[in-house]
């Protein structure tokens, strides 16, 4: 996996972020198939060789560029740090806020064209992302029985809202504020948490 | 619009009714891009002008093939024609009964395909088709405030348990019976029905 050359720049947290960004860019814009290692490396300035070092694969950058898609992973886990009440509430406030920010709309839409496009690796690799995300650290917060399939339908909700608000932009949920949809969704999310 | 020669085949019903499935096959095949007229009217073993004839652009071909998707549309005047009371529950069944029908997934698969990959012309005529059918068909019969939005939300919440079990086939929702996700999803959508 090592590359010639690289040891230098395999040092540098910088040349490892520059090439997440690239990445997330380059996805964004041309969806998992089309997004090549070397267009990546050529947008991030380095040698394809670099990537392989970082990333090895392919389908670990694109795992790895989506779980670190702007800053949702951060805000989540704070989210999920102030305990189970009001969750619902704390879930959408931080899914929108995520989606409300341009550039991470942007990655994210890439995303969810990769995922529903038929692309099976990008719909593997965001699957991963999901099921850790959804199984591994939404469900241990919620109560009460089938809580794995709970947490999936509350990710279905804001997901499916994203889908008619951001990508279908059907009326009138695509021009009501974000607020005003967070107001009638956080109680059917925080109804998932609470009971079964 | 006519066509030179159409005249007798015209008049058949059944002649529509092919080219209707033969456009249904095409479009979940291949997408409303590259699925052609030509390919369709091959399909449906008729003149690319008998289309022309019944049904104008291929934008208008695409509105109708989904609006008569299946027996969505059937099933639908008759779940709200039975009143608002278990609206929800009457809502998700429908719309489970029809995306279990391996025939109608094909086809919701290629539309959904279709309005996620940033095909214009597709997500023009699905959000005329969904806009019509919440606004004008499932918002007159629900209470209080907001109802066109809360309309939307209870349809953002069914499309996305759809992504999340028949496109991105997350665990544990895709292999979980469809009575299970329907006896957790109906009464969320109920909440949409009855109050804002």
């Amino acid at each position: 996996m090592s590359s010639r050359g690289a040891g230098r720049r395999a040092g540098s947290p910088d040349t490892r972020a520059e090439i997440l960004e690239a990445a997330r860019r380059q996805f964004a814009a041309n969806g998992y198939d089309r997004a090549t290692m070397r267009a990546i490396a050529a947008d991030a300035g380095v040698d394809p060789s670099l990537i392989h070092h970082y990333f090895g694969t392919k389908d670990r950058l694109f795992a790895t560029s989506i779980d670190l898609s702007g800053s949702a992973g951060e805000a989540l886990d704070a989210v999920l740090g102030e305990g189970g009440e009001d969750l619902g509430r704390r879930l959408a406030e931080t899914f929108f806020t995520v989606w409300e920010q341009e550039e991470a709309r942007t990655s994210l839409l890439g995303i969810l064209r990769s995922a529903t496009g038929g692309e099976d690796r990008a719909v593997l690799a965001f699957r991963q992302f999901l099921t850790s995300v959804l199984l591994e650290r939404i469900a241990p917060k919620i109560e009460g029985e089938s809580r794995q399939l709970r947490a999936l339908l509350m990710a279905s909700h804001l997901v499916g809202v994203a889908m008619t608000r951001y990508v279908m932009r059907l009326e009138p949920i695509a021009s009501v504020s974000v607020a005003e949809i967070i107001d009638l969704v956080a109680p059917r999310i925080q109804s998932y948490v609470e009971a079964a």
